[in-house]
C-alpha cells in the first residue's frame, strides 16, 4: 500500500460532490492542487479553499478536511474534498489528483485498507457495504450489529472456548497414560463441544432469516380474474417513504412493488409474466399462478366467492412449503364466504375500500416470522459467512463424533484446529489470500 | 430566517450522503442526536459519532463537521453530517433532524439564504446552480467566473459609472442658469453614457454565445441515406469522459448524443424522427431534413457524390441563418467529388475509417464562432439577466436620446435611477420581492 488513491465517494448528480483521497502522499497531492498546507493544519479540520490547475485558473471553491493517520477510515493520511457536484468539475478534480501520482481507487479499496490497517475485520469491512446497502430497518440492524463488531465478538468467544478445548485436549494428551482422567474430561469435553456447536449451528440458521431480512421475504398474489389483485397490490405499495423520494433525481425503481412491515421488507414476486397477469384483465394462466408460488414464501390467495373443493386441494398441496393467507376480498359487497379454507382463517378484506388491509398485513408480518431484533443480535446475512459456518459445524461434528466414539486426542486436536481455522476466515484473523479480498469488495461501491 | 433547514446534498446511491443542518437551532437539533456538543466543539472541525434514535439505537457511524456563524455557507451556524450513503440511514437521520424541529429545506434555500445572509449576491448565487450544472470546460469557466464575482464587479463598475452621470446631471441641475457651462457637460455626458451604453450592449450581446456554452451547440447532420451519417456520429460520439463514467451507477442519457470540442459541447439534434432517420436505414423524409435544419445552428451536410445543382440551392436557402458545412463522406473510395459547394470549402472524410476528423472538428467548432475565454471574462448565461440588461440597454438609450435632443436634466435623472435599479436587480441590491427569489431557487437542487 505505498500508493494513493482516490475516488468521488458521492453519487454524481447532487449538490455536492465529495472525492476521497487517501495514501501516503494525499497530503502532497492534495496541497498542491489547492492553498491548504494539509501536512501541516490541524487534524479533522475542515479548510476553505479553492482547487487550481496547472493553469492556475480555479476549478472549484471546495471544502478540505484532513484525517492524520492512524486516525482516519483507511488508518492512512486521507483528506476529503467537498465540490460542487458538477460531473464536470469532479471528473477535472480526480484528474488533477492523478496528474500529482495517485490513482482511481478500486471498488471497496478504502475499506479493503481500513482492514489491512488494522481498523476492521473483515466482517465488519463486508458489513460496511450492507450498512450502505440497507433499505430498511430490519437489513439495517443487522449489518448495523456486525459492522459495530457484535458477530465478531460472538466469532472471539467461540473461538476462545475452541481454544479452551484444544488445552483440554492437550492436557489429556500429556496425562494419556492416567486412564481415569482421560474420561473425566472427555465428558466435559463433550458437553463443551456440543455447546459449541449449538452456537454454530443457531449463527448459521440465522442465515434465512438473514437473506429474508436483506433481500427482502417474496409475496406472491394469486387469484381469479377480476378478483382485486392488481387493486390489493396497489393498495399495499402506498407510498410512506417521502423524505429521500422527494428529492430531485431519487430513481423510484429499486422501491415499487415492495412494502415495509414494521421494518422488514416484503417483495412481490415480479416476474414479467406474472406482473402481467396483476396488471391486465386477460385469462390467468394456470402455470403462472404456480410459477409465482413456486417462487413466494408467502401467498396470498385471493378469492371473492367461495372456492371449490378442488381448488382448495390443488392450491393448499401447492402452497406447502408456504405460507398461504387465504384473503376474501369485496368483503363490503356482503357475498357469504366461509371463516376457513382449509382450517386456515380467512382474512375479509376491501381492497377497493381499503378495510382491514391492517389484519392483512399483521398476517403477513406472522408469516414471516422474524424474531424480534435487539440491537446486539447477530444475525448472519452473507453467503461467505454461512458457508464458513456450515463447514465449521461439519469440523466441530466430527469433534464430537470422535469424542463419542473414543478418538485419539490428536486426531480430535487437528479438527479443532480446522475449526479455529475456518471461524477465523469470517473475520481475517487467518492470512487471507488476495483472490479472497478480490471477492469480498468487487461489490462494494467505488469510493467506499 | 428563524427555522432550521436540514436536506440531503448528495445524490442518493453513493458511498456516503451528506446530511446539512443550517439556522438557529443546528447545533441543538445534532447535538441531541449524536454524542458531538456542537455548540462547543472548535468551528470547522470533524467529529467522529454515532447517530442515535429515541430508542438509543445507534442509527449509523457519522463523522459531524461543525461550521459556526457567520463563518459558514448560510452565514448560520451550520453541520454537515458524513453518513453511509443507505436510503434508509439518509431518511431517519432526516426524521430524527425533523422531530427535533427541523424542517425539510426547499430547492436552492442553503443558498438563498446566503444570498439573504450577505454571503453572496445574487448573481453568484445563481452561479452556484449553474456551476453544478456545468459539463464541460467552457460552461464551467463562465459559471466560476460569476461565482467569484466578475460579472458582479463589471455591474459594480457601471453602477459606478452611472452614479457620476447621475452627479453630473445634478450639478447641470444646480447650475440651470449658466447655458455654456451645460453645453460643455452635456458633450462630456453623452460620451460617458454612450460607453455605458456599449458596455450594457457588450453584455448583453455575450447572452448568446452564454445560452450556446450552457446548453451545447445544435448540429444538425443531413443528407441521403447511406451516405454513412450514422457511421459519421458514432465516430464524432467516442466516448473521452472515462473517470466518472467507470463509477458503479452513473447515468449515461444525459452525456449521451453531444461531444465536447475544446471544451465546448455540441449537441446533435435528437428528435425522435430525426434519430430514427439516422439510426435506419429508410428513405428520409424530406420534412425531418428541413426540422432538423430548423434546429441546427450548424448543418453537415454529408455526400458521398457530387450534388446537384438543384440541391445546393435547396440546401443553401434553407440553411442562411445557420453555418452549413458541407462533407463529403466516403473520401476513401476515391469517387470524384468537387472542392468547393456554393463557395463553401468541402471537407473529404472517412467516416468508417476515421480519417480527416480533426479537420471536421476544427470547423465544427470555428463554425460556433465561440470567442476564446480568460479565467475572469464575462458571458451572460442566464435569462433573468438577459432580460435586465435589455431593459437597462432601453433605459440608457433614452438618456442618450435625451442628452442628443436637450431634455432637461431632471427627466435624464429619471431614466439613469431606472438603469441603476434594473442593474441593481441582477445582483438583488434592490430590493427582491419573494415571488422573484422562489423563481430564482425553485430550479435548484435540494440540499443547495
Amino acid at each position: 500500500m505505498t500508493d494513493t488513491i482516490c475516488a468521488l465517494a458521492t453519487a454524481p448528480g447532487g449538490a455536492l460532490g465529495i472525492i476521497r483521497v487517501s495514501g501516503p502522499q494525499a497530503f502532497d497531492a492534495v496541497s498542491s492542487i489547492c492553498s491548504v498546507d494539509c501536512a501541516s493544519v490541524a487534524a479533522n479540520t475542515i479548510n476553505f479553499t479553492h482547487i487550481v490547475n496547472a493553469q492556475g485558473e480555479a476549478l472549484d471553491e471546495v471544502l478540505v478536511s484532513v484525517f492524520r493517520a492512524p486516525h482516519s477510515y483507511t488508518g492512512e493520511d486521507s483528506v476529503e474534498i467537498s465540490c460542487h457536484g458538477s460531473r464536470y468539475i469532479l471528473n477535472k478534480v480526480l484528474e488533477l489528483l492523478i496528474r500529482q501520482g495517485c490513482r482511481m481507487a478500486e471498488p471497496g479499496e478504502f475499506t479493503k485498507r481500513a482492514y489491512l490497517n488494522g481498523k476492521m475485520d473483515l466482517s465488519q469491512a463486508e458489513a460496511v457495504a450492507d450498512l450502505i446497502a440497507s433499505t430498511n430497518r430490519a437489513s439495517h440492524q443487522v449489518a448495523m450489529s456486525q459492522l459495530r463488531g457484535h458477530f465478531s465478538s460472538e466469532l472471539s468467544t467461540l473461538r476462545d472456548q475452541l481454544l479452551k478445548l484444544t488445552s483440554l485436549l492437550e492436557l489429556e494428551l500429556d496425562f494419556s497414560d492416567h486412564e481415569e482422567l482421560e474420561f473425566a474430561d472427555r465428558s466435559e469435553l463433550l458437553t463443551l463441544t456440543k455447546a459449541i456447536n449449538n452456537r454454530i449451528a443457531s449463527l448459521s440458521n440465522s442465515y434465512q432469516t438473514g437473506q429474508a431480512l436483506k433481500n427482502g421475504i417474496p409475496v406472491a398474489i394469486i387469484g381469479k380474474t377480476n378478483v382485486g389483485k392488481s387493486t390489493l397490490l396497489n393498495r399495499l405499495l402506498k407510498d410512506d417513504r417521502a423524505i429521500v423520494s422527494d428529492i430531485h433525481g431519487t430513481t423510484r425503481d429499486t422501491i415499487e412493488d415492495t412494502i415495509d412491515i414494521k421494518g422488514v421488507t416484503f417483495r412481490f414476486i415480479d416476474t414479467a409474466g406474472i406482473r402481467q397477469t396483476i396488471d391486465t384483465i386477460e385469462q390467468i394462466g394456470i402455470d403462472r399462478t404456480y410459477a409465482a408460488i413456486s417462487k413466494a414464501r408467502i401467498v396470498l390467495w385471493l378469492f371473492d366467492a367461495q372456492p371449490t373443493a378442488e381448488e382448495i386441494a390443488d392450491i393448499t398441496a401447492r402452497c406447502q412449503d408456504r405460507t398461504l393467507i387465504p384473503v376474501w376480498n369485496k368483503a363490503d359487497l356482503g357475498s357469504v364466504c366461509c371463516n376457513q379454507v382449509a382450517t386456515l382463517p380467512v382474512i375479509a378484506i376491501s381492497a377497493k375500500h381499503g378495510q382491514n388491509l391492517d389484519a392483512l398485513e399483521a398476517a403477513i408480518y406472522d408469516a414471516a416470522d422474524i424474531p424480534t431484533l435487539t440491537d446486539s443480535d447477530v444475525i448472519v446475512t452473507n453467503a461467505r459467512h454461512y458457508e464458513a459456518l456450515i463447514r465449521a459445524q461439519e469440523s466441530i461434528q466430527r469433534v464430537i463424533d470422535g469424542l463419542q466414539n473414543q478418538l485419539s486426542g490428536d486426531l480430535l486436536s487437528e479438527d479443532l484446529r480446522q475449526t479455529l481455522d475456518i471461524l477465523a476466515e469470517i473475520t481475517g484473523g487467518q492470512i487471507t489470500t488476495d483472490e479472497v479480498l478480490g471477492n469480498i469488495f468487487k461489490n462494494f461501491c467505488v469510493g467506499k
